[in-house]
């Protein structure tokens, strides 16, 4: 666990699945220190309130805040009274909860207050009620209030009533969402910052309300500039919890368990990038490039993906010496296929990446206190020592130094050696994650592994809308392509391949090496005459190079930076296989607007075989 | 099949999942014309355009459209000169495909020409080309174009180019996405309209390029008004294909044989809708009632559920004389218990309903003619006949009319008795909808039964968002209440029911109902105190109803025209539970608002079970 400083960390019942019972559960185990109670979670709930603050007190987590209190000023004397009382109702719930803050939300009714003078009457009133039960209000703008809209305005009215159990609750989404500028926060006298619910999202161009309802991430997952934030906050003498206030339709029906430490770890990472104080965790490594992949195979599929990968000019150069395990060489391109584990479905699959770090110790350091989940490890006492953490998809990823005291030593050289085909590394791995997972991981491998996540991409492919994004290292010596399913597939129509993953191997002459693997007779996937009639008549390539796709079946990409020749195997033993590329000059991408053709080739091959 | 009119019908291959040759047998299965290619479609297609043409004309299908051609016109003369090139080659791949007319898209680009008059000359210029070849183009303005985002500005233009291979296409969303009024159509002859797409949506606050690129739905289950719009596109002479181009997330991804005939239903239910020369099709006959409502059962669950029937106050009034069905009454409420069928999962679950029909005849000829498929008479000579077709989710559907005479003839009567719990008559059935099935199954009841389709309210359930509408006869005499989750749950976290159905019943007392329950020990869900006091807090409601629901476990809600008490079982056998509803006055919903309450209830429940 990261060395703590001694800001408390909550989240909103909200942002979990479940019911209650199941919220409180993960918000727990994942180390939270409080809660924000969201009105129905209580409310569907069999506990009553004191039952409640029992079972948090049981639990080690603190009520923090109750909410939303919604509409409470009205136009309409009898709403008024209304409101009033059903404010009481509520103070009588807050008492038996243990919790002395209520989130009064701006109105969004039609009769809301549009004179800022009877605004603060009435929000002075209700202070009243509170502070009489020793409770106070912390008043939030929504960023589609009808009248109080910004968090200023929200400022203005607090300020007018100056009523001590009247203070602020400042939310990033609904400030940033709007423009809103954290440096105004310093004129804020600290003791009215009442509280601080913390999201980020997307940049998204929709309606303020149903981006907000649906599409809120984890601070580091969207596009806000939450360091920044939360500095602002803190700098003006903010001192309540740290909450998560997150509304994502992916969250809601996710594992509230995984969803916690998604939260947790997003906490840690967004006081870490501070700018001042910042949460010390262990620096991320540097990580310089892929060690080997794993796949797990069987005894069908094992030698399937052997044979493919003697014909792309590996040499199986090594056996394990305890294990089923066979290592496989080319250049610097290395894959384990590994007998010995058992994959869910039985099929051939990537189950391990291994990336060269600088400090393996350390890396495995950083990556625990990020809440990786540490993997036991599973190699023997005389092996070389592999510290492993287990990804969102399930993937082990293994830190590690590749050398011959390393685990290298592991395997008995087979002295085979092989031609080769020009591939000198591994450029990337192809991993689909699942439904749930995408965003979680895209947090995961920014925050463990320090490697830039890039922005995504999003193409309509033929079974559906698929997303994807590069996640890489600042020199790009360690690439991932995580991809996702817009939609969750499954269920009925579902004839393509389910969730394919891949390693993409590098080359310094994709013509050379096309010309080898199709004169080793390697199962390469062919690509469509029209893909090449079409990019053509939308690149006007010279002919030279047009010629060499055409003849080699090559796909093609370009952006401001280069450009992207490769080619793709077919898929071997389930739902893995192998991409060859090439990167001219400063290319950057991983070919996704080729994704459709590759998709509908697979599935031929697939309707074939 | 519909007595079919001359109108030819063609489908966009963008509406349907899959790859070309998935989409094409589609298209045909379904009854469809013709077809607009997609280009990306063909582009990953290993079909040369001349296989292409060869295989549609196999399967007799004509392609009517190739489509988009983007970005044609610019003001950077070298881009301009590239995009002719790109013409000619586009032109070559019509010319083997066997299609005359091109759809071009007013461009969105940064370098999109402003000025009509050269806009002008460079449409003029392509269709110089387009016509050398005998070929045309249809223009049409995107609502997200850089310049012309409106139909009547690509009218002036194409107007002013006055060229007889330049012409309009006309498509629904992007006139009426921006408030188009299609009464300017008349304006236009009808030999200038060269392409209609059809497309309609929900109304939604959003970016109008997303809005139209995940949104799109099929005529008939969206908000825009499709008889108007077509009815002004053939009154100002358009004499081509009728043809639909929808995006949509989830036709993306569905079963590409199913969302073409969901697509030919909503065509020819659009077309049955013209104020002018509609298609004729079998009118719906009046329906009713609930005559029945099937579940499945087995040797398990059967028992419990007969039991709790017992409980309710219903009679095993009758044994079917064939087959092992239990015939269950109380007033006009029916239940069959079937032990006969097999359901997926072996759990009980509603199988059929069955709806009292002016004319079950008629109403089978209906449903045959809006393709739904007829299901084979499964009952003996000797039985009563039941016409009945499959609805999306399977369930199925029974035309009948209760008598003497009639299906209550293939029962052997008990003679049983039961002294009643006050249970009137089925109110609804509840169905949760399979996540692809969702805006299908509002189409097939809308036109095959004649039920109103209600606006869908969305409700945040404990285990994500759940999306659900009526469909109702105008006099509510039979009402599905249909839901979906708005992500498709399953996978990993599924703490909940899955899918669960149901069947509600009406009393005119819900108060001595629920007592005449408890007494019988019928397994009610228990309702926190938390609600209760949450109401009284939202509504300052009467203090003996208040009681009254306290006592005896009710929800309760209210709208516009009237108040709703309800009150529902435990989840029986697998998926089932019953409901027990009384509507005060004109309240027409199903108290979606409580939905959390109840799935966080059954939750607990099944976590105790």
């Amino acid at each position: 666990m990261a060395d703590r400083t001694t800001r408390r960390r909550a989240v909103a019942t909200v942002c979990l699945s479940g019911t209650l019972e199941d919220k409180l559960t993960a918000a727990a185990g994942a180390g939270f220190d409080g809660i924000e109670v969201f009105e129905p979670d209580l409310v569907a709930s069999p506990w009553s309130p004191a039952e409640l603050a029992a079972r948090c007190a049981d639990l080690g987590l603190s009520v923090d805040l109750y909410q939303p209190f919604r509409d409470l000023d009205s136009t309409d004397p009898a709403t008024v009274r209304r409101n009033q009382r059903r404010a009481r109702v509520k103070f009588d719930v807050m008492a038996d909860l243990g919790v002395d803050t209520v989130l009064v939300c701006s109105a969004v009714a039609p009769d809301a207050v549009r004179d800022d003078d009877e605004l603060t009457a009435q929000l002075a009133a209700t202070a009243d009620l509170a502070a009489d039960r020793g409770l106070r209000i912390a008043y939030e703008a929504l960023a589609w209030g009808t009248h109080v809209s910004t968090w200023d305005h929200s400022w203005r009215v607090v300020q007018a009533a100056d009523h001590p159990a009247l203070g602020l609750c400042l939310d990033s989404f609904h400030v940033l969402s709007r423009g809103g500028d954290p440096a105004g926060f310093a004129a804020v006298p600290g003791e009215k910052l009442f509280f601080l619910q913390l999201a980020d999202a997307p940049q998204l161009a929709m309606d303020v309300l149903q981006w907000s309802r649906h599409h809120r991430l984890f601070p580091g997952q969207g596009a806000f500039d939450l360091p920044a934030f939360l500095g602002a906050v803190l700098a003006a003498g903010y001192g309540g919890p740290l909450s998560l206030e997150v509304f994502n339709d992916v969250f809601r029906q996710s594992d509230p368990a995984r969803t916690a430490v998604d939260a947790m770890r997003s906490l840690l990472a967004l006081e870490a990038a501070l700018p001042v104080d910042p949460l010390v965790l262990p620096a991320a490594p540097e990580l310089t490039g892929h060690a080997f992949t794993e796949l797990a195979v069987d005894g069908v599929s094992g030698p399937v993906v052997a044979e493919v990968l003697d014909r792309l000019g590996f040499a199986h150069t090594g056996q394990h010496r305890s294990k089923p395990v066979q290592l496989w060489e080319q250049g610097a391109a290395r894959v384990l296929l590994n007998a010995g584990v058992r994959t869910a479905d039985g099929e051939a699959s990537v189950v391990a990446l291994a990336v060269e770090s600088a400090d393996p110790t350390a890396s495995a350091a950083r990556a625990e206190a990020l809440l990786a989940p540490v993997l036991p490890r599973s190699r023997g006492n005389a092996e070389a020592e592999l510290s492993a953490v287990a990804a969102p998809d399930g993937t082990q990823v293994f830190f590690t130094r590749t050398g011959p005291d390393g685990w290298p030593a592991d395997f008995l050289p087979t002295h085979a050696t092989a031609p080769g085909a020009g591939l000198t590394r591994t450029d990337h791995v192809g991993l689909t994650q699942p439904f749930d997972a995408y965003d979680e991981a895209g947090l995961f491998y920014d925050s463990v592994l320090g490697l830039d996540p890039g922005s995504g991409t999003e193409v309509a492919a033929p079974f559906g809308l698929v997303r994807s994004r590069g996640v890489t290292t600042p020199d790009r010596a360690v690439r991932l392509a995580l991809s996702v399913s817009l939609l969750r597939r499954g269920g009925g129509w579902t004839p393509g391949v389910p969730d394919p993953q891949h390693v993409a191997f590098a080359t310094d002459d994709v013509v050379a090496t096309a010309r080898a693997l199709r004169a080793a007779g390697a199962p390469l996937l062919a690509v469509p005459a029209n893909y090449h009639d079409d990019l053509d008549a939308r690149l006007e390539l010279d002919p030279a190079l047009l010629a060499d796709l055409r003849e080699h079946g090559l796909l093609y990409d370009v952006d401001p930076d280069g450009a992207f020749l490769h080619l793709y195997t077919e898929v071997l033993g389930g739902r893995v296989f192998f991409e060859v590329v090439q990167r001219l000059a400063g290319y950057d991408g991983y070919g996704a607007v080729n994704t459709p053709v590759r998709m509908a080739a697979h599935r031929r091959a697939r309707a074939r075989g």
